[in-house]
């Protein structure tokens, strides 16, 4: 029988929150009756090329990510991780914990920021297909604004190219035994033994960059798949669900 | 009696809306109740700081125009224009029509794309202070996304520094003589007699660009402030709009 290597959404739901004034983590605040993770899940288990969904998180909020995973993914939520302290801390937790519950080296893993809750099944699927084609893949939007180069201040100095320059989001899709190599290297590197490197090491996709980790595949990205990190943004967001309801 | 040069907001609503699949162009589009442009004028006519208003568009919907100004700016409307065959050529138009309407070369003319109907007050008020200050301002976001650069074609070579550039929108503010001036000078180098340029002028960011005329200063924008063109932006301004109202 032949191997068929399965796709893994891995949730970073791990963020602290603090920019938006709320007493929880904005990934768990509630937007139009449910959770913005429960958003966002909405999206893995309406897209039939996931077969299975991970959500890190911190400890404390573990039991109420289960809950979540399990309504919206039902069979398919394959559990909570216990997160870090960083984003990309979260991130290599949750690759540690797909390769001991016995995942595949040859496992596609699909890793989403949490708040990006309106994230489509279209983006999603075409990170996988990418992922499978290419090796790699990050959903990626192209800018419909001008990019101004700045002078280092409060000015715009140049006009850049725009068509020479996306912007990257999540999902971004690896096989699991990348994952593990570019966190290896990262480790060997020492990119987690002082806080050196914060800023490139922010994302995976950061992370990649800093490794020299080049090409990354483009797929799939809208503009409209932004993070919910801001008061404003959390507003906007709920004005689209209670705007989606009607 | 001291003279006090006016702020003026000259809507460019010209577009004819073909990446919107509606028998109207998008800037007429219904959303909410209202037209997509009376959205863009209450947010005009809710900045104190604004003396008048007027808006460019073709012929065939100056009367539809001339209405929704009426209705959302009340004795502040100041009349409709008629628009050109592109974005900048409309503008053109309004520089021209501003100055034969007698208005004074240091009055104050905040441009404003008429599909970008999230604007607020703030951000138009924040364009009018920094023209004023520092002589011209583009309202300009700063990007959340990491920036990937493209090998030219469909994957990312190398991560470019984000805190090196700002995504350019509108308003854009200028005194209308300095605005005159730009097209004197644009007008004088041949970017009008043919099609050559045609990138480079799309907007008045990127005709500045083109002739070279920096710095351009920074006002406050933000994401939320987007350009309505596809189908996929219709359709959540509108469930922001219902949102709202709820």
């Amino acid at each position: 029988m032949e191997h068929r290597s399965k796709n893994i959404g891995l949730l970073l739901a791990g963020g602290e929150g603090l920019r938006v004034h709320q007493s929880r983590p904005k990934q768990f605040v509630e937007a139009g009756g449910r959770t913005v993770l429960g958003h966002t899940l909405d999206a893995f288990a309406a897209t039939p090329d996931i077969d299975l969904v991970y959500t890190v998180c911190a400890p404390e909020w573990a039991g109420l990510a289960a809950e979540i995973g399990r309504q919206t993914c039902g069979t398919r939520f394959g559990g909570t991780i216990d997160g870090g302290q960083t984003g990309i801390c979260s991130l290599r937790h949750g690759i540690e914990a797909l390769g001991a519950a016995g995942h595949a080296a040859d496992d596609i893993i699909i890793v989403h920021d949490a708040v990006r809750a309106l994230v489509s099944p279209e983006i999603i699927a075409d990170c996988v297909r990418v992922c499978r084609e290419k090796g790699n893949a990050v959903a990626a939007a192209e800018s419909r604004e001008t990019f101004l180069q700045t002078d280092g201040g409060d000015c715009a100095a140049e006009i850049a190219a725009r068509s020479a320059f996306r912007l990257a989001q999540t999902p971004v899709g690896f096989a699991l035994g990348t994952l593990g190599e570019i966190f290896d290297e990262a480790e060997a590197r020492g990119f987690f033994a002082d806080a050196r490197g914060t800023e490139d090491t922010e994302s995976l996709v950061r992370l990649c960059g800093a490794l020299g980790r080049f090409p990354l595949h483009f797929s799939a990205g809208h503009w409209s798949n932004f993070k919910i990190t801001e008061d404003a943004d959390l507003e906007l967001f709920r004005r689209l669900c209670a705007g989606r309801s009607r």
